[in-house]
Formats: structure tokens, C-alpha cells, sequence
């Protein structure tokens, strides 16, 4: 086997955009939380450039799709982008799947571009860690908009909000009665929403529920969708902008044909904008940074049981507890003495 | 305000079955983890006498009326009985709720009998610590038979096999097209099953549903249900116990007439004398003893991280790495340094 690249070779040549150094560099924060610790280290002073942007939405609302063109106009506007496709429902998948994904999205060769499946290794506090990590290492790398695609439902899309700067909610008609946001809990989260697959029936009613919800704040807009009617709605979103809040806009796209994906991309720059003018990017970044570190001490005193509760004192403690020798708290006492 | 009573006040107290000092024993558990720890040192050494059984199974089968069904008949046969009543989705309930439980289920004059309703106090973490804690004062206190019951739904329902010797899972004709406890993954952690509410229409094709899961072990035999078809069941079952297995039974109750209910008691006492002779009750133990070990080390290492990660430390943290000063994994490894 050949050896090893040394990890400092890697920092230098991800500081200075080598994508190979790069690729290599988002391996081993995967497979293993020491190196990334070291990587993480060297490069974490210069992060803080990029466009953090999280992608999200229920399965079918053609989402992967509408990044490949989002990646597309950010290129048009020379704008370098790195994408994170992560996956926490399925096994790991190596380099197979990122490989497609690239020549599906005829971006292969183009050195602005960086794209990149993430899946579950190491269980799902694993990844969280790992895409949080590969995220900084892109970002050091030069990329200027960084856009993360949580595939799957549950838990993780609405982690997407510790995550970025800015959160796309991705809505689509026809997935049944309900609007999917609501049930996934996403409605907090959305800066922008973007109602794609635009061109097929019910998209209408799908943006006049969502714009009637954000004005609201409550799902009794889901009657829209259910008797067909259409109200009024963006009133709300007028007010939020005229008082100096962020409206959240709700976009039409069809990303199959890039429709729509130009106002997507300027709606993010412009959210982008009113972050950086509002002192929000700031007030964002400190919550990402505070959730980072909250996760790691966690990931940190895990691994500090694992060590202090070895299989052998385990059982013995747990042996001892049955003979009535030792009770629970005392038992819990012992572990706790060599840590 | 009068001076609390002194912990080994309580500890003789409950030791010698005083109802007063159990009650306020149990308080105290929900109160304060460090008084738990106290109490449960005391008495660990007087407790596994108690046969330890849950009882669960979805809203609407008549869980409640079961279970003081089954206390009558316990009690019928000159055994005392301690019920916890838990409810992992309502705040703490105090006395009230209790009380009311007490009057409804006519035992109230009976000192053979004590129930008791345990809530959320803080967080579901917490309430299972303290549910473990109470059951282990019930054993220490001399009460025979001692009854978990879990309200609501959820992880909580399957954690009770965690908890007990023997679980049994409640079922009601009517509640929908499925068996309930396919859907809530308890098919696998009963030892029982009640179909309750057993003189209603459809009774007959939950129980063949619930023995041909039994039998094949899967959820193939939702057909029957959405059919109407009987099949033969059982034969599994015999098999089981001829190899020397516990065949899970299939018992019909219809709790508020008794009906049904002396066969359960009687399930209950075969299973309780199973798992004595098979060594299935020291394995059950262990494998309990086991699990409240680990569930003790996390809360202990999340009160540690709790005091190691004071508010100051923590904003302090996070606001040099904003300036990066410092990284997260350098901003870990300084808050685990006194741990």
C-alpha cells in the first residue's frame, strides 16, 4: 500500500484550492474524528467567507435537480460553489454515486465547481459532525457559495438550520394534499421558498398556502389546498420588509429547464445582503458556532464513556449489581473514578 | 415551613412498608438525582423479590381499566401490588391526578395497594431515571407485584421491556385497520398479549392477526385483518413450548366486566414461574441492571458537561471563535480540561 499523504501536505494544498488535496482532505474528516480535529485546526482561521446555504425538502420535489442549476448560475455570475449532498438514511457509499452525481451534472470539468456525497459512516452524530467539518474545509478551500442538499426526511432537514447561513425550503405540487413543510416542521426554517416542478398543476395553489401560512404563522392555510380556494396572501411578507425584517419569498421554479433558478440565485444573494446589513450573518454564526461546539464536547464525552465503560468492568459491575454487592449509583461512581 | 424529614427517616421507614415514607420516598427520586442516589444506595441490597411487569399498548385500548382490573385480582389472591402509572408526554401532574386514580379504581382503602402516577418533571430522560428509581423503592418496600403502566406512545412503549420482567402488550379491536402494535415495534417485546374491549365486533380477527404475527414473525398476516379471512394460528406457539420457549399467548379481557382478567393474572404468574425456571429471570436482570448503568453513566457525563460548559465559558468561547481565535476543536479540548 502506497503511503499515506501527510496531513500538512493536505492543509497546504486545500488553502490553496487543490481539489485532489481537497477530496483527500474530506475522507479522512469522515473516517476519523482525530485527523479532522488536526485539519480542522489548521484551517479553521481562514472560514468565515463563504455562503453557507442549506437545501432542503421532502423526497420527489426535485431537489437535486434544482441545485445542479443553482450551480449553474452561480458559475454564470463566476461565483465558485461547493457542494455537500448528504444522505443520513442511506449506508455509506464511497465514490460511485459522487461520480455519477458529477457527470450527471455535466459540471465534471469545471475546477469552480466541487461536489460531494456524504453518508452515514459512523451513525448519525457521526455525519453531522463530518458534513459540519468537510463544510469549514471547503469554505478554507476558496469556495464563495457552499451550498448543503439534506436528502431524506426527519431530524436532519431541520438541522440544515444550524448549519447555514441561509435555508431554501424546496416545495413542489402534486405530493399529496399537504403542503410537506408543515409536517416536517421546515416552516420555521425557510428564508426562501422555492415551489418547484412550477409548470404542473396545483403549483398556484401550493404558493398562495405557503405565502397565506407565513402570513399567518399557522397551518389553517392548509384549507386552500384542500377546498381550492385562493386568497390574498403577501400582504404579510410586505409588512416584515417594511419594518426591516426578512420577507420570506415564495419562489416558482422548473429546474428541469432552469426556470425561475435566476431569481432563486438573486433572492440568495439578496438574503445574503440583508444578513450581512442587519448584523444577522453575525447573530447566525455565532448560533452555528455555539451548536458546533455544544456537539462536539457531546461527541467528546461519548467517547469518554466508551472508554471508561470497558466491556470487562461492565460486567463485572453489572455481575456484582445482580449478587446485590453493589448498587446502581455506586456502581456509577466506580466508572466515574479514573475520569 | 416545617423541616424536611431526614432520608433515613424515610429509608426505615419504607424498608418496613410505611406507605407515608414510600410516597415521599418517590417524591423525592423525582425531585433530586442526588437524593435518588441516596435512597437507592440504601435499599438496593432489599430489592429483585418484586415481579417487575409492564404494561402497554396504544391509546384506546383500555390500558387503565386493565390494569386496575388486574390489581383486584392480584389482590384476590392475598398479593400486594405497586403501580406506576408513567406518562412521558404530560408535565407533572402532583397529587391531583393521583388522587383521583386512587378513588377511581376503588383500591384507596386497601393498604396492600399503592399507586402512584409519575410525569415529566425534567425532560424524558429524567422521568425514566426515576421511573427505575421508584420501582426499585416499590421492590424494597415488600409489594409482590409490581405494575409499570406507559401512557402514550413512542420509544417510551419499547423501553418498558427494558425495564420489566414480563411485558404485556394491550390491543383493542376497532382502533383502525392495523394492529396497533405492529406500528409502535412492540410485537417483538411482548411476552403477553390482551386483546381488551374483547366483546366488540372484530375481536376474533385481531387475535388470529396477532397469533399468525406471532407465528411468522412478521407483518404479513395484516391480510387477515384487511380480508377478513381467519387462519389457522397457534401451532407456532405449541411448537415453541414444546422446545422449551415461552409461547407468547393471546388472551381476550374485557377489562370493565373482569372478564377475562384471572386468565391474564394466572398468564402472568406461568410467565413469572418460566422465566424462575429457565434462567430467563436472571438474564432478564442482568440485561435490566445493564441498561440503567449505561442510562446512569450519560446522565452523570450530561451533568458534567452541564458544569463544564458554564454559560460564561461558553459565550466566551464562541465569541473567539467567531474571531478565530480559536477553533472548535482547540475551544473542546479547553473546556475538558478540569473533567
Amino acid at each position: 500500500m502506497p503511503k499515506p499523504v501527510p496531513t500538512q501536505k493536505l492543509i497546504d494544498g486545500l488553502l490553496k484550492g487543490d481539489r485532489l488535496a481537497l477530496a483527500r482532505a474530506i475522507s479522512r474528516v469522515e473516517d476519523d474524528a482525530e485527523e479532522a480535529a488536526r485539519l480542522v485546526q489548521a484551517v479553521f482561521a481562514h472560514t468565515g467567507k463563504a455562503h453557507l446555504i442549506g437545501i432542503t425538502g421532502a423526497p420527489g420535489t426535485g431537489k437535486s435537480t434544482l441545485v445542479s442549476a443553482l450551480v449553474e448560475s452561480f458559475r454564470a455570475r463566476g461565483l465558485s460553489v461547493g457542494v455537500l449532498a448528504v444522505d443520513p438514511t442511506s449506508p455509506f457509499s464511497g465514490g460511485a454515486l459522487l461520480g455519477d452525481r458529477v457527470r450527471m451534472t455535466g459540471h465534471s470539468g469545471d475546477a469552480g465547481v466541487f461536489i460531494r456525497s456524504m453518508a452515514t459512516r459512523s451513525g448519525a452524530g457521526g455525519l453531522a459532525r463530518a458534513s459540519a467539518d468537510a463544510m469549514l474545509l471547503l469554505d478554507a478551500a476558496g469556495f464563495e457559495r457552499i451550498l448543503v442538499e439534506t436528502v431524506g426526511a426527519g431530524q436532519a432537514e431541520v438541522e440544515i438550520a444550524s448549519v447555514a447561513d441561509t435555508v431554501v425550503v424546496v416545495e413542489a405540487p402534486g405530493l399529496g394534499d399537504e403542503v410537506q413543510a408543515i409536517k416536517a416542521g421546515l416552516l420555521e426554517i425557510a428564508d426562501i421558498f422555492a415551489v418547484n416542478k412550477a409548470d404542473r398543476k396545483g403549483a398556484a395553489r401550493t404558493v398562495a398556502a405557503l405565502e397565506m401560512m407565513l402570513e399567518t404563522g399557522s397551518a389553517a392555510a392548509q384549507t386552500i389546498l384542500h377546498h381550492g380556494q385562493q386568497m390574498e396572501a403577501g400582504a404579510a411578507a410586505s409588512e416584515a420588509e417594511a419594518a426591516g425584517g426578512w420577507a420570506v419569498p415564495v419562489l416558482q421554479t422548473v429546474a428541469v429547464s432552469g426556470g425561475g433558478v435566476g431569481e432563486l440565485r438573486d433572492a440568495l444573494e439578496g438574503h445574503r445582503a440583508w444578513l450581512g446589513g442587519s448584523g444577522a450573518l453575525a447573530a447566525r454564526e455565532k448560533k452555528r458556532l455555539d451548536h458546533m461546539l455544544q456537539t462536539l464536547v457531546q461527541a467528546e464525552l461519548l467517547a469518554r464513556m466508551e472508554r471508561a465503560l470497558s466491556p470487562d468492568l461492565r460486567r463485572d459491575l453489572v455481575e456484582r449489581m445482580q449478587r446485590r454487592e453493589i448498587d446502581p449509583y455506586s456502581a456509577v461512581s466506580r466508572i466515574m473514578e479514573g475520569n
